[in-house]
Formats: C-alpha cells, sequence, structure tokens
C-alpha cells in the first residue's frame, strides 16, 4: 500500500508548519507555493524601511524542508481545484492528484473597491510590496532633494499610512526613525523637521485588538516621533499628489501606503468551495472544508470559527491551525476520528520603534522597553535558521547603536528607476 | 568669487575617487548618478549566484559623501550635454549649469549586433542584472525539478557562459560550486551530475589579459570544477531553449550568461564630443576631452592613450584617472597648467572559486591557494565601509565552513515569477 498523497497549497506560516507536522510520517507530502521562500511577515516593515535585507526574512523553503524525506516542494501557483478528479490545477495547466489536499494560501491585500487608492497606493504585505515600497521613500527623499519649489518639496516629504493596526502602526514608527535618525545625515540639504507622517485610522483608536490602555500608549508613542494620528478618519480617494479623506479634507502627499484591508487569496473564491460572508472558506470544527471529507483550510484563507466569531487573519491562529489539521489527516489515514480544533492565546504584540513596544501576554500587559525587549526576543526566536537569527540581530544591533540604515539603496526596477525619477 | 561649480556624471569608481579628491577643496562638486548607490562592481558576480545581498556591495553615494560639504549629490539620469551654454541636460528636461564637467558615466554591455542573444541573454553589469540572473538561476533548478522528460531537464541545468574574461570565469566558478555545493542539498531530487556549464570564448585562452600560464591554470581549475571550456568558439544565434556556436553546433540550453562585450555609456555619442573609433571619448593627455577646455572624461568612457592603445575598461585605470583629472580642475581653477596623466599598473587578479585564484602583483604571479587569499584580501579592503566589510567577510564564512549559499530567494519581480515559471 503506497501513503496517501497530501497536498499542500503555501509555505506561509500555516503551511510550512503543517508541512513540517507531516515530516517522517506516514504520507507523501508536496507542498507548493508561487513563491520559494517562506517570508517571516513581522519583518517585512523593517525591510521597507531600508532596516533589513530580503534574504533576513525570507528563507528558502527547500532548506526548511531539509532532512524530511517524505516532504518534497514544487514551485507553483495554483490557480484551482478539481474536486471530482481530486486534483489541483497549477497556473501552467499541469494537475496535481492529491489524497488530502490543505489550502494554506493566505490573504492579499484589500482595497475595498477603492479604484483610485489601489492604483496609487503601495501595500505592505508581500515582499516585493516591500521592496517597491522601499524604493519609493528613497525616491521620494532624492525627489525632495531635487525640488525646486517648497510645496512640492512639502509633498515629497509628506507620507499617509492607513490603517492602524499593528503593520501600520510599526511602519509609522520605523519611517518616523529612518527620516529624523538616518536620512538626516544623508540629506543635508533638507529640512527633516518638515517631513509629516500621517497614520489614519478609521476606528476611534490604533491597535484595535489590543487593551484600550496600550493602544493609547502606541498613539502617544507615535506622536512622540512626530506622527500625526488621525483616528475616525478614512481615505476616500488618492491621486499621485495627495491623498482625499472623507469629509473633503485633501493631504498634500506623494507616498500612500495601505495597509487597512486584508481579504482572502483569490484561490478561495476559484476552488469552488463555500465560502463566509467574509469570503473565507467555510470550515467545520476539525478544519475539514465543509461538505468535503479530504479537504483541510487553515489560516487566512480559511474561516474557522470560534465563540461565534471568525479566528482574526493571524499568525498563531495559522500555526494552531496547521498542526490540528495535519494531526486529523495522519488520524484520517490512520482509519481514526478527527479531534475537534480549539485556539487558544497566547497574545499579541507590536512595536513602535526604538524602545517603545505593546505586549500582552497571557495576563500580562507590558509596553515601554520591557515590551520592546519581549517584542525582539519574540521575533528572533521565531526567525528560521540560526544564520538569519545572527544576522538580523547584527542589524539591529547596528541601527541601535549607529542610527543608521544601512539598506538605502533604490534597487529592484530598472524601468521604474526610469520611469519615477 | 564664488567657487567654480564642477558636475562629475557618474558615481562609479571614476566619479567618486574624482568627487572625494574635490572633497574640501576650493570648488563646488554636484555628483550626478542615476542609480542612489556605487556599485561595488568586482563582487556582482557574487549577488548573481546567490552569495552576498545587494546591499553588500551597493553603497548609498550620500553615505559615501558625508563629511564633505562641498559635495552634493542628485539622482539624476544625464542624456546630453549642452556644450555652448555649458550645462548638463537630464532625462527629465532640466539642466544643471557647469564650470568643469567630468564625464565618468562608464560602460553598458555589448551583445555587438546579435539581435538574438541581446533578447535571450542575461548579462552582468548591473545590480539589476544581477538579480535577475540569480532569479534566472533559480528558476533554472525548479524548472528542472518539476521536467516531465529528461530532454527538458537536460536543458534547464545547462548553464553557458559567454566570455572568458575575469566576469565569466568567476561567475561560471561560481555556478559551479552553486549547483554542486549549496543546490544539491535543496533539490534531492535533481542529479547534479547532470549540470552542465559552458565556458564561451573567442580566444585561444581565458583571461587574455594574464600571463599566459595564468590562463591555463585558471582553464584547469574550472574544469575541475566541471565547467567545460570552449576556446576560439563564438556564439551566433540564441533561442529561449539553446544556442547556436559559429560553425552550427547547437547547445541546449535555458540560461544564457553574456559576459563577452562592453561599449562605453550612451552618453559618449549623446554628449557630442569626439569619439575614437571604440566609441570612447578622446581625450588629451591632461584627460580633457579634445577640443574643450573644461570638459574631462575618464574610466570607462574615456579613450586615454597610452603606448599607442587605449587603457581597458577597468578599475584602476578609472580611479587613477579620476585623480588626474581632479588635480587638473584644482590647477585649472587656481590659473595653473594642467599635469599630464600616465597611468601605472599595479595588477590583474581574478578567482575561480574556493581557494582558486590567480593573480599579479607587479612582478610577483600568485596562484592557487596564496592568490585567492590575497584576491580576498584586497576585495575586502575595497569595499566601502565598515559594515559591508564585515558583512561581507561573515558571508564569506559562512559560505566557506557550511558551503551554502543563503541567498536563494527568487526575489525580484512578481511580473517574472509569474510570467516565467
Amino acid at each position: 500500500m503506497t501513503s496517501p498523497r497530501v497536498v499542500i497549497v503555501g509555505a506561509g506560516f500555516g503551511g510550512l508548519e503543517c508541512a513540517r507536522r507531516l515530516a517522517r510520517r506516514p504520507v507523501d507530502v508536496l507542498l507548493l507555493d508561487r513563491n520559494n521562500y517562506h517570508l517571516f511577515t513581522p519583518l517585512l516593515y523593517q525591510v521597507a524601511s531600508s532596516l533589513l535585507n530580503p534574504s533576513d526574512i525570507a528563507y528558502p523553503v527547500r532548506a526548511a524542508l531539509r532532512g524530511a524525506p517524505n516532504v518534497r516542494f514544487r514551485l507553483a501557483e495554483v490557480s484551482g481545484v478539481d474536486l471530482a478528479a481530486r486534483e489541483v490545477i497549477t497556473s501552467d495547466g499541469s494537475r496535481v492528484p492529491f489524497d488530502y489536499l490543505v489550502l494554506a494560501a493566505g490573504a492579499a491585500t484589500s482595497f475595498f473597491g477603492l479604484r483610485e487608492v489601489e492604483e496609487h497606493a503601495l501595500a505592505l504585505k508581500d515582499l516585493v510590496d516591500a521592496l517597491d515600497l522601499r524604493d519609493q521613500i528613497l525616491r521620494a527623499f532624492e525627489a525632495a532633494a531635487r525640488a525646486a519649489a517648497e510645496a512640492e518639496r512639502r509633498r515629497w516629504l509628506t507620507f499617509v499610512v492607513v490603517g492602524g493596526g499593528p503593520t501600520g502602526v510599526e511602519y509609522a514608527g520605523a519611517l518616523s526613525e529612518l527620516a529624523r535618525r538616518a536620512m538626516v545625515r544623508d540629506f543635508p540639504e533638507l529640512d527633516m523637521g518638515s517631513v509629516r507622517i500621517f497614520l489614519v485610522e478609521a476606528a476611534a483608536r490604533v491597535l484595535p485588538l489590543f487593551d484600550p490602555a496600550q493602544g493609547r500608549h502606541a498613539q502617544e508613542e507615535l506622536e512622540r516621533k512626530g506622527v500625526q494620528v488621525r483616528l475616525g478618519a478614512r481615505v476616500e480617494g488618492a491621486r499621485p499628489d495627495g491623498v482625499r479623506l472623507a469629509g473633503g479634507e485633501w493631504l498634500d502627499a506623494a507616498t500612500l501606503i495601505w495597509t487597512a484591508g486584508v481579504r482572502p487569496s483569490p484561490l478561495a473564491a476559484a476552488a469552488g468551495l463555500p465560502r463566509s460572508r467574509s469570503g473565507r472558506i467555510e470550515v467545520d470544527g476539525f478544519l475539514r472544508v465543509k461538505g468535503e471529507e479530504r479537504i483541510f483550510a487553515i489560516g487566512d484563507i480559511a474561516a474557522a470559527v470560534q465563540a461565534g466569531a471568525e479566528l482574526p487573519m493571524m499568525i498563531p491562529q495559522a500555526r494552531q491551525e496547521a498542526r490540528a489539521a495535519a494531526r486529523n489527516i495522519l488520524r484520517a489515514a490512520a482509519g481514526m476520528p478527527p479531534v475537534a480544533f480549539r485556539f487558544r492565546s497566547y497574545g499579541v504584540m507590536a512595536t513602535i520603534g526604538r524602545n517603545a513596544a505593546v505586549a500582552r501576554i497571557g495576563p500580562v500587559s507590558l509596553k515601554g522597553f520591557p515590551g520592546w525587549v519581549a517584542w525582539l526576543f519574540l521575533h528572533l526566536v521565531m526567525l528560521i535558521g540560526f544564520r538569519n537569527r545572527l544576522v538580523v540581530l547584527l542589524g539591529w544591533a547596528w541601527d541601535y547603536v549607529r542610527y543608521d540604515r544601512p539598506i538605502r539603496i533604490i534597487g529592484r526596477s530598472r524601468d521604474r528607476n526610469r520611469g519615477q525619477i
């Protein structure tokens, strides 16, 4: 008897964890991803602010799978699922058969149908986003240095970050430090006091998943760093030269960063499986897709419900779901009944830059320097690979001591360099 | 009296050295480049073989100019020179006046009019080239792992490097080590013995600027690493699936790397200045453009003649010319006559990979391990910035001990990821 063939779509936190849990077990695993790396998304904002290199947070999937002879990887984008034939369909038209399927394709940026914003804003969801954003920020400073008119200079030095979740808060803080600590030495011709960073959040406070006191603390820290926090504000439209808020206010700004919305991967719709109102794939209490015995969905693409609500699109949720799905696949293959999944929260944390973070770890709330140390330690531990930990730690130490962001190169694209200077 | 305004076009080895020589002297210097970084081109092949990060060899120009209040930088591509008005014209149409001009725009890849080759080959001349090439190499291994037919797999695992100069020799050696040392662990499903690397050189030996014995030694080292060296061979045509050599031989190969030709930057023609037969700008013995009193040309774009021949397009030549041009500008500004330039050679070196290099330093010829250590030391010292030296040294040590190429991520472009899988 051959081992059951498990296909996992997506090498993010859910998919990779699931593959590792199935390593050296009696199944044949094929992991598919359209990128050849696993991305450590919590530090993406540091790539976008010239502090880390892409390779510091992008770990080759094949290296992560070494030592697991029953797990293979294939670089492929999955475009659909043939439920009847039990095959996954890739974008080049080839078909991959499965006995069990784990959909872990994650989420993408949602612009809520705001077309102008989608056209002009930069997102911060994948590695290419982060490199594009880094290039745009550095290009904005260069353009400001070249600008003949004061109004033009001011527009290049104005950055609007939309979304008061961890990504928006962390990026606004990092951007402020980049401008006021590192760029100030590169651009003696610019007055960095005229740099304006707006953080626009529709809700009444930032970091809605944290305690209200921690949200207030984060806001104060951001304001101390010169970030102008606009609560209860929504972006309604955008042009290359600025952003229009609901109510009519116009902000002259050359750079718009959008961290305000996510939606499940397009594969959720393309797979032809039942979906919840949020667009995520509906799963039962065992993380099987509703109506399917052999298809599981985990992480951002799946609508795992607990206490009457969908679990948020976060890493701990994806990883715990991955473990449960792996266990239930092994049980099903052995003819045993599935075990129900229950998410257990250990806390949340976000950093606002140098020496400042907020964290809730179980019953303990941390902020300021202790929160920041906890944040540093946790993120260092979570990185894959000794070399990455070492290099990231060195990068952080360098920045801490020297106030220097070493990766200040506009490097991604020749065409964009040409077009946008 | 205001200081004379010196405009330098290009922040390569010539332009940057010239700017530094004019720092804290009685001139106002404006350095222009279309990139915001100075590129340490001798290690470009290591970025293209997944060993170093782009930021390890790309140093922000503004950081290199810190502490020189009379030197400023502007991100701009220069498209022409208005000789009568004494202005440089940038690609966005703005004009930059000068009292003295230094043209140091370097060189670009030449395909000698071979259109098929230009369309299908990857070059290795700038940072975007290196990242494209890295992505292509990694994608080729992924495609080989996915290939259904043996012939297709073999084609993906065949790499043709054209050009037996230092770049071609170094890249062929690095590619062999990447495949046989690092990728072998990532791709247990592939037989790395079927990887074929060709080095195609039109001359009768590799490294024509070195002693014949050193060229032979380099060739033997490459062959020991499994590289097939084809001397007296020329590439005549190319398709996505292979390369046609003069004489009709066809090599099934998915990847063609072109290091065989350089030509002066297009600015040489666009500037409307006298040019030699090689297309470089003609200069007199003081490095002034022929017929011009206030315009200098240095480095790859300039045809500095010595002993009846144009100096080759190499870094020491550019740097020595930069120093001479800077001195002659200062002398002219002070009303003194120019001093003649004379290039002095200190040697040449090239590495063929782990433990192997050839070097000629003055009267001393080195090869093998001593040559390799000399190569390592010199390149480390030439890098700009303590942090880069430290990070590159760490990267080399890691690779040496672990046979590991850490930067194995296909990271540059979303569109290419989609299109070419």
